[in-house]
């Protein structure tokens, strides 16, 4: 994965995708908007990337398991490309979920009482429909294709010195840290009570945790994707982890001074900062990527 | 009224106020995210404006009539400066607003049935205490710092053919009229149920309207402010009427499609889109401007 991969990527998803804003909301404090991305998080960049690279479809189209941001974006992404979308999620997946991805056009297949199972049968599916498999976060096109959010960072900032990301699965956080390496540090933010990155890095290897707390529908990967894990740990990413409290509280800072929506995936970087768990430097300039904002607006206060 | 007026505003204002986001959400439309102002609004510019035109402050600090985003504005301008600020709404104004405006430190006086009646009361409290008062829009300070909106549509652009905005008292649509002036047309938006400039181009000169509806708590001046009516009488600036039902719904579309919280008056220009109202040409860049996000997250679904 390099910087190379991730500008290919930009130039074969720009059009698809939006170019989100960035916005200096205090003097060397920037948030970069990906809330505001179709489908309402980074992961219709990856998704793109990874089907606009597989040249012709297969009839059967894309296949993916997801009931959260990776499922709906799939689904966007398929929808405007005018191919076929089958989406497996867990039996335990809301009803709202599994109604806003069929209402993007995708078929739904429930089946597995937990997502590891409903991705096992949907790696079995696509082995017999041909369809083209898109993994939430470890494939190189989808790590690709969401490093672009890093590529953008520096061009509409002028230049960061730390980017600050939220982890699950590792695809966002490798492809950033791909895309400004050697001009900007990454710093990986994860929950306490998600700890992919933080165990592997200490274990030296993708290891399996427990996965629970407020970040869990959309940061909720029991183990770090081997290319999250290789790229991250090459780079020497600093791992930071933030409670579910400080969780809680950036989401409403984030609503309260600046009217952004986030999910609480998509406060989970902020965190860092309005914590304190991560403290900047004096004169360091910072941007914190608000990856999503699938969330129930009313809980916003 | 000039853009060089316009021009020294942002000159004054820089460091004070947010240069909140363009985004481009599809070919040719970009949206102007001045809802992630501080205290929510655009009306902070035209406040900063003002009092930092007026050199050293009464001891009486600050002193404006509103129950909505002026009053917000001011309370936060004054804050922010250090000075005192003095605010007059109507009996009926919510709690939630009063409460609003004594945690940004402001003293509050609730007096008089309606909106008029509370603005002639802090007038006559100005001229007792000596404060520097505030107006919402009919001030040259204020629809100076307001334009710097516009200004800044330009600059993130590159460029735009129309700017779309919302009309109340004038001040908005007057500065940005100034600021764009002979570099892109403006088109006037506003409620069918608040037709402040729509009646006066009609009469050739500012008139009483009756004002309700949706957006009356943002947008409800009954009449168009002098400076107002004479900037956009004086560039032909075209008046769009939309209806309460169009800005409900473009409201709800920005929230589903964009993620971005808009109050109803925050939708307004954005309803002459997406109703149809105004219809830009083919090729047509067109910047719309969200001017305000102060709402209840839990009605934007």
């Amino acid at each position: 994965m390099s910087v190379g991969d991730v500008r290919e990527a930009a130039g074969r998803i720009a059009g698809y995708v939006r170019r989100t804003p960035v916005m200096e909301v205090s003097p060397g404090l920037l948030l970069k908007l990906e809330g505001m991305q179709h489908s309402g998080s980074f992961k219709v960049r990856g998704g793109f990337n990874r089907v606009l690279t597989a040249g012709e479809l297969p009839e059967a189209g894309v296949i993916a398991a997801s009931g959260g941001n990776h499922g709906l974006a799939v689904a966007y992404v398929a929808r405007t490309l005018g191919v076929r979308a089958e989406i497996f999620v867990p039996t335990v997946s809301s009803p709202v979920k599994v109604a806003g991805l069929r209402a993007l056009g995708a078929e739904v297949t429930q089946t597995g009482a937990v997502y590891a199972e409903a991705y096992e049968a949907s790696v079995k599916r696509a082995a017999e429909s041909g369809a083209l498999e898109i993994h939430a976060y470890d494939q190189a096109e989808v790590v690709a294709g969401q490093g672009t959010v890093g590529l953008e960072v520096l061009e509409q900032s002028g230049g960061v010195d730390t980017v600050l990301v939220a982890v699950g699965g590792g695809g966002l956080v490798a492809g950033i840290t791909a895309a400004v390496a050697g001009r900007a540090r990454v710093v990986a933010v994860e929950p306490e009570l998600i700890p992919t990155l933080h165990r592997a890095l200490e274990a030296g290897g993708p290891v399996r945790v427990e996965v629970s707390g407020v970040g869990a529908d959309a940061l909720g990967a029991s183990r770090i994707g081997e290319i999250g894990y290789a790229v991250t740990a090459a780079a020497g990413v600093r791992s930071v982890l933030v409670s579910d409290e400080a969780i809680v509280d950036a989401r409403r800072e984030m609503w309260r001074s600046y009217r952004i929506a986030a999910e609480h995936a998509g406060a989970t970087a902020f965190a860092a900062l309005h914590s304190g768990a991560y403290t900047p430097a004096p004169g360091e300039r910072v941007a914190v990527v608000v990856c999503g904002a699938n969330t129930d607006p009313a809980t916003l206060l």
